[in-house]
């Protein structure tokens, strides 16, 4: 018997293979199954996340500067780690490279791993390099720390939260598509060069992602505890339906209380497409989702890089989104199926 | 300017990269350069280390069956580990992987992943899977624990200090050359069922290692403190050369010293190699390769699987092999260079 890895997906694969996964070490307090794992040895947590970047499925070489690949390698895992509300400390980082990439390309990619590790404070303490036949693969595995039991995951949302979400959505899925278009104009006009100033918020935010560690701080500071927290990286929808399956919930979201940047308006109008499906099903804008209690809005609202966008409700009313019109709509997720 | 990877080598190619690489985390204790990275926060410390096997360039599908692979990807992670003086308490799993592979066959390969977790009392705690057009990927991180400050370097061998390695030299590299040897039958004259009966103990150790953490085990129970080690990765010379640059001394090793597996003299002598030059360079044993202070000597020899294979001088005698005849050979690192 044969059954293809595409007829699972990504999240029933790592379901399937990990369900016999049992606990031997006493200070596993979270394992597979969140943004990061929790540790706890003596009394210290540390979370740790990994992830796989490949030449091919999550970046194109023709249009992504070394550089900003190096960034964004420890950028989406420190967002890992920060959706955990901890603290990044340290990274590891593997990569394997064929001979196509030059010392100098790697050079470049290095400086962005430096630059993003240097802006979060972390420190790069190990690795590996070594050779493909073809491709360019990237393995990160970030480490933070926590307070003891001060970790926020997926499955703590209840009735009544509020829903939040950091930044703005949409804007990345929507730079990717501005960086097809204009790779497919240069393969079938080579003499054509691209004009992209009009669109840098976007591209940048695909080709450049940050993560939200500066959020975590400032809920921190002012003491708001979040019920439950995960990374976008999948689309809104994907995320909001991993809180509920996690926390056995529901959820409401308000079309009109989406955040979506003017520019990342106008590039969806230039491609005919919704914005608010962009948000929803788009991808890679790394903000934060997490819900917080109501008696804690008084505080949020006054951090404009937070918005509200709807609220937690019973398991059986299901996740659903509310249109301007007043339409309610099941929320969806088209997830990212690497196998699809 | 373009300068070739292959070039500079691997170990070339990782000093170029993270010379520049600084510490920003107070509790980074030691950073890239040995067989793990050591942090420590709030008085604790845990080991780290990383490693990525690529199909074609660490493994052939064809003669590596997928439950070894798993088993063997998590046992050298764990060997850096236990090369530290470390427990391994916790691992995470990346892999990359196309539509070639079945659920069945990554299910066999996850079956040989929990085997390694349980026999060494280990847990999986996260990981990530993904796609990639061709090619098997695998990046194991591994995380350990060891009491403040007593985890063991490549740096602190002296001169007088005895050279110790567990186990058995050469075996993995011979089990390499007749799988090698197989498939190349195979290839030529489909219908020959290849016979390695007689060679089950060379084969074993190239597919399914296990790192030797009885090793670190019987060393702490016995209270003997190396003052170097290192896990034979890339064969005896390589390793000895690491210990002697970090430490900043010499060794003299003696030929008939070397321990060797009756069923590897025999399979060398088959292949008309020198056994001895097996051990040397061959690589992938997986056994550890330390130095003790003259007085642990009385200790050391009562333990059948660790044998004294020589002493460190001073830097300037270099690192020589002594051969059975009495002659002096300067050890060279053949290393293992995956981009030549």
């Amino acid at each position: 018997m044969r059954t293809e890895i595409a007829s699972l997906g990504e999240f029933g694969l790592i379901d399937h293979l990990t369900k016999n996964n049992d606990t031997l070490q006493a200070g596993t307090i979270l394992s597979i199954g969140d943004d990061a794992a929790v540790i706890d040895q003596f009394g210290r947590q540390s979370v740790i996340s990994t992830d796989m970047l490949v030449e091919g499925i999550h970046f194109d070489l023709m249009y992504t500067p070394l550089k900003h690949l190096g960034y964004k390698a420890v950028a989406v895992n420190l967002s890992d780690i920060c959706a955990m509300m901890a603290t990044p400390t340290h990274i590891t980082l593997s990569i394997a490279l064929s001979n196509k990439i030059s010392v100098e390309a790697l050079e470049e990619f290095y400086e962005g791993v430096y630059a993003a590790c240097e802006k979060y404070g972390v420190d790069l303490i190990g690795g590996d390099t070594t050779s493909t036949k073809s491709g360019f693969i990237i393995s990160v595995t970030a480490i933070g720390e926590v307070a003891p039991d001060k970790y926020v995951t997926r499955s703590g949302a209840r009735p009544t939260d509020l829903i939040c979400v950091s930044g703005n959505l949409g804007a990345a899925y929507l730079g990717l598509q501005l960086l097809e278009r204009e790779k497919k104009i240069f393969l079938e006009n080579p003499g054509i060069q691209p004009d992209l100033q009009q669109q840098a918020y976007v591209i940048g935010r695909i080709l450049k992602p940050e993560p939200r560690a500066d959020i975590t701080e400032w809920l921190q500071e002012n003491e708001i505890v979040p019920t439950s927290m995960i990374d976008v990286s999948d689309g809104l929808s994907s995320e909001l339906l991993h809180i509920c399956g996690n926390s056995n919930v529901g959820c409401t979201i308000y079309e009109d209380k989406i955040p979506v940047h003017d520019e990342t308006k106008s590039v969806a109008d230039m491609f005919g497409v919704s914005v608010v499906t962009c948000a929803l099903s788009g991808g890679e804008d790394y903000e934060l989702l997490f819900t917080i209690r109501q008696e804690d809005y008084e505080k949020v609202v006054r951090n404009n890089s937070i918005s509200v966008i709807g609220y937690v409700t019973g398991k059986d009313e299901g996740a659903v989104l509310q249109t301007k019109g007043g339409n309610k709509h099941a929320l969806t997720a088209q997830g990212w199926n690497a196998f699809a």
